[in-house]
């Protein structure tokens, strides 16, 4: 495996094995299999379980890992192309890059998006100018516009909860937030839904639509699979016997980095906090799943958070597990 | 082993099969004990030597480590329950702590003492309500009232130089410190000494008198050990015969979480620092003990810091011994 | 090996050993080498490269490391001596370094010169002062006066290109940088190009001369190698048939700690950067080197940085390589 950077870029096949190898390793650990390979990790946007879990991750497989932080390097480092440095910065991404990758046998690359030109996020252009510059195989730990590393884990825990792929219905909800997050999680969530066979209903208020590329890629899934994607902003319809409500707040596609009409549109829609009465029509055992961190009382309320329905926390485990799927195929010895 | 808390929590054969692993440990490396094995590092306060011993630990053990501290997450982590959390912070400690440990084997976890409540931290409420959130078995760090790994690598360090238990004379002291310092070390080294069955003075200022539930606590260890405690603000006295000192500053407990009353009453007591005369009536051989890091010129001289009498680096190489012995019988084989 | 401090301090038949040590650890992996092998990484200066590829180099050899760095500490360090320490600082390093050296079997050590006065500087005095704190095995990761890793590694580099021992034609040449550099790099990397035998001119614009001992150590280096040193102003002259052009800036040796004066006489110098021109009377392969970071555009254009001459990736991985060659050496069984 040379890069892992977007589910679709992987037959189904493929994706089963992943998982599958995901829960062999949770229960037959291979304590020997990356011995002596080294995985470089390239933070330039914050992280807690991605930082965690890749380390862990390596470390489980008996290799290991170093972490790079643009807040570690000499007085920052310059992303801009073709800029005289005589500022702050005394090193240019296009060297730290493939210095960061060459010592590694593999790395991973978390570059959130800039959030000022939406046709730009959505071909994810920083992410594509960054692994350019690198000759070894690569894994996107969250782009602007993928998460694959989410995508898997999520996956898995659908399976692990028993919900059902065809005929299951994912309910992908627009939660409030006072800031304006990237498309990453929903856009490559959906996708993942849809891939997964599932009747995805997308639910976010009028402004927060998903753009057409995510949303026809994602249909284009469905249609191979058997699955479906409707949007819409009306709760009760949308939340109809839903095996699951995966809940994410997003930026206003309708103001792509306009901040202040962002927040206009924002601050009327605090209600979009997921609490008990959403579920009233849902299956009785509708669960509650989001990709973390997420804000108490915001985003989801306190009761959904810490009842049964919430799943997050096995979740965010298999994010380790996942990402020790993918470096056992891109690192080991068959691979 | 699930938690390793407090020393009062095991057997006198179980601390010495502890004590007696750390020393084969580090004559006999196990290199491929925890092969494949994670430590979680948890830090909501600073570290040097635990953040170093512990990952040094690990590698020596053929296991792995990685460290989570709030500086390095989203916006630093909320730690106030039933918060609405529309402020900085991204991220709730009732989700991190759970995806951290879920990372690990084991969880190491450091949380300072509050200092504003004395029941609270003598209660060890903060540290008692994080390790709740943790399903894997988990290793005090230092908590408001206990820092284990510190005591066990000092029974060792007083073992390792042939100062008696029974018999010996172990004195702990009160010194200057220019902040009010939390009281884990203190009040679990009293307990430490007390249950090695020394003879130990409390050596502080009026207005410096530890908590009587801690206090109570040692008493009982001493009198099954055939152990002793007095306090005393006579130096003379206390300092009769000794073969140790151990010397730490802390809070004044009269004026607990009263910042500016404390200041008063400290800053009149700044010649309150270990130095050559105070060993005059000492035995002659009398050692100089502390936790670390240390005050030059404050807390203690550097003729007596830097001279023959001084362990205090051998003291801290012994907490990654201690901690070896601690991991392996938590996460080894056998265990 | 008991310290990788100075290529000086090592005969022919050791270097050239450690230089084919590195490239078999390359070819063949010896990933149980080190296995349990702890090195500790103080950087008391900022780092990329050598954070990055000492984590790196013991992973593959199997053991593991951890890394200190001042602002991870409590209110950070203390290095002045003799100091009474009631100010922020709450450890001194005459603690911290024997400290962090104990959790480690040896440990690599960082400290920028200080830049204020030339003698102290050359002599190395405060790296000295941290190493006689340490009773493990120790390796310079840049300090005032030296930089031995990178010089272990820009020798590979060199015979990694065929580039000519004797015979062959390196120009260490000063370029333009908005701060007053130390002279570590350029100092050592003059006595490595001449130990290995190279006719090397030093080109450099008045003000900027390299202090008379480094001159000497490295003329008499090549005297016993067949080497030779010029030093000059004049680009074409130093130019002429180069084989590769080592750039590297440095503070002014005639303002040595004058930072106005340093910057006045600097100011007038920006068109000290390499350019293609440059190479108009070299031979035509000649390459351009840069242990790194490098300031675009200021240092030295885009298009050689960018186009074949430049070798300074594969200079950077040697850094790795050759690291682990030094820690197979110090740390491996048959040391």
């Amino acid at each position: 495996m040379k890069a892992f950077n977007d589910l679709a870029d992987f037959s189904t096949e493929e994706l089963e094995a992943l998982l599958a190898l995901a829960g062999r390793l949770d229960e037959r650990p291979e304590p020997t299999a990356l011995r002596g390979k080294v995985l470089s990790l390239l933070f330039l946007s914050p992280s807690l379980r991605t930082l965690a879990s890749f380390q862990a991750a390596m470390t489980r497989l008996g290799g290991g890992s170093f972490v790079i932080s643009p807040d570690m390097s000499i007085h920052g480092l310059e992303t801009r192309p073709g800029i005289v440095m005589d500022g702050a910065a005394a090193e240019h991404i296009r060297e730290a890059v493939p210095v960061i990758a060459s010592y590694g046998d593999a790395i991973g690359i978390r570059a959130f998006a800039e959030r000022k030109n939406l046709d730009r996020d959505l071909a994810d252009a920083e992410f594509e100018s960054l692994v350019e510059l690198v000759d070894t195989p690569y894994i996107n730990m969250e782009s602007a516009i993928g998460h694959p590393c989410q995508n898997l884990a999520d996956w898995k825990t659908l399976d692990d909860y028993d919900i059902p792929a065809n005929g299951g219905k994912f309910v992908l909800s627009w939660a409030y937030h006072p800031k304006a997050l990237p498309l990453a999680v929903p856009a490559s969530t959906l996708y993942t839904a849809a891939r997964r066979g599932m009747d995805v209903t997308v639910l976010r208020p009028e402004g927060f639509e998903l753009p057409e590329p995510v949303t026809t890629k994602a249909k284009s899934a469905a249609e191979a699979s058997g699955g479906s994607i409707t949007e819409t902003d009306d709760r009760v319809a949308a939340m109809q016997d839903a095996h699951v409500i995966y809940a994410k707040s997003w930026a206003s596609t309708r103001h792509y980095g306009d901040r202040l009409n962002d927040q206009e549109l924002r601050n009327a829609l605090d209600d979009w906090c997921v609490d008990e009465p959403w579920f009233d029509n849902a299956r009785k055992d509708c669960r509650f799943m989001h990709c973390l961190p997420v804000r108490r009382g915001v985003v989801v309320s306190e009761a959904v958070l810490d009842g049964p329905r919430s799943i997050v926390i096995h979740e965010a485990r298999n994010r380790m597990l996942a990402q020790m799927a993918v470096l056992h195929q891109m690192l080991g010895a068959e691979s």
